[in-house]
């Protein structure tokens, strides 16, 4: 179903990928509501072959996915634009990848105090002096009257990437 | 039905606003397919208070585009991590931008010359010489066998913005 429809782009390097997952900061987690489509960006850590990302557990995503949790996950990266003397065949270089699946709140203490730790770990390296535990979590989530963090987990069912590499050609950047 | 649950992020700086919209580079069109949700980066373009897109007309967004055209587009921009002693109090630092609205395909020929012209001034200032005009695009249309460029505008119909400021606290970034 979700075939990439210019195959030549289809990036099968997996080491390529998993360190491209690793790597990237945010990704726009696409939803869809009663009308229109919601697309949110969070930040995100790739662990174990999933996706972790967490929220405030009062805000619409959490809404939108109490009511349907199928999601898609994109992480993507743009390294410019290729420049070609036909306009028609500039294009731009990018690397990304479409994760399909279900975006399922982690309901097990342990897991949710890795997830958070592993979002530390990546978003603020050697901050903190102690780790987090589940223990200190749930007092968190106690103290915050309904409004604590929610942590979500996606665990691919599909999974595409694509790439435009840039092997000749000037690349433009902003 | 779009609002910000947190209503102190809303950026309502309109300035400010159409400044990032005009120099982000990259959106993620969010659409609804027949089972995932469907969330793709594309380059685009904001102009005269429209988004201007453009894709090969044989794709998978033109296939879901033409059952359902409803979409939220969203540009992003991460700008690192507040830190902050207490881990549930560390954010990210970002601006990000949602447009609700209906995806319509251009079919006037001078709408989709300057659609494209302007994306040409956008992701590759100076680099050509003569201007696109429609009679050109046309010819190229016509020689690609079916499968030429379709130009989207999104004008939207919903709008929400959100930030987060840096104003305190030390800024991790990768």
């Amino acid at each position: 179903m979700n075939q990439v429809s210019y195959t030549q782009r289809n990036c099968t390097d997996q080491q390529k990928i998993e360190t491209f997952l690793v790597q990237e900061r945010t990704g726009v987690l696409g939803m869809v509501s009663d009308t229109f489509p919601y697309a949110v960006p969070v930040n995100y850590v790739w662990h174990n072959g999933s996706v972790y990302f967490h929220g405030m557990g009062s805000g619409k995503k959490e809404t939108i996915l109490s009511q349907n949790p199928l999601v898609c996950f994109t992480i993507h990266k743009e390294q410019g634009t290729v420049t070609d003397p036909v306009p028609c065949h500039a294009d731009t270089a990018y690397l990304s990848v479409m994760i399909f699946g279900k975006a399922e709140k982690v309901t097990d203490p342990e897991e949710t105090a890795m997830a958070l730790q592993k979002a530390l770990d990546k978003f603020m390296p050697n901050y903190y002096s102690h780790p987090l535990t589940s223990t200190l979590i749930e007092k968190y989530r106690s103290s915050m009257d309904g409004n604590a963090v929610s942590v979500y987990r996606i665990t691919p069912q599909e999974m595409t990437a694509k790439e435009n590499s840039v092997e000749s050609g000037q690349l433009f950047t902003s």
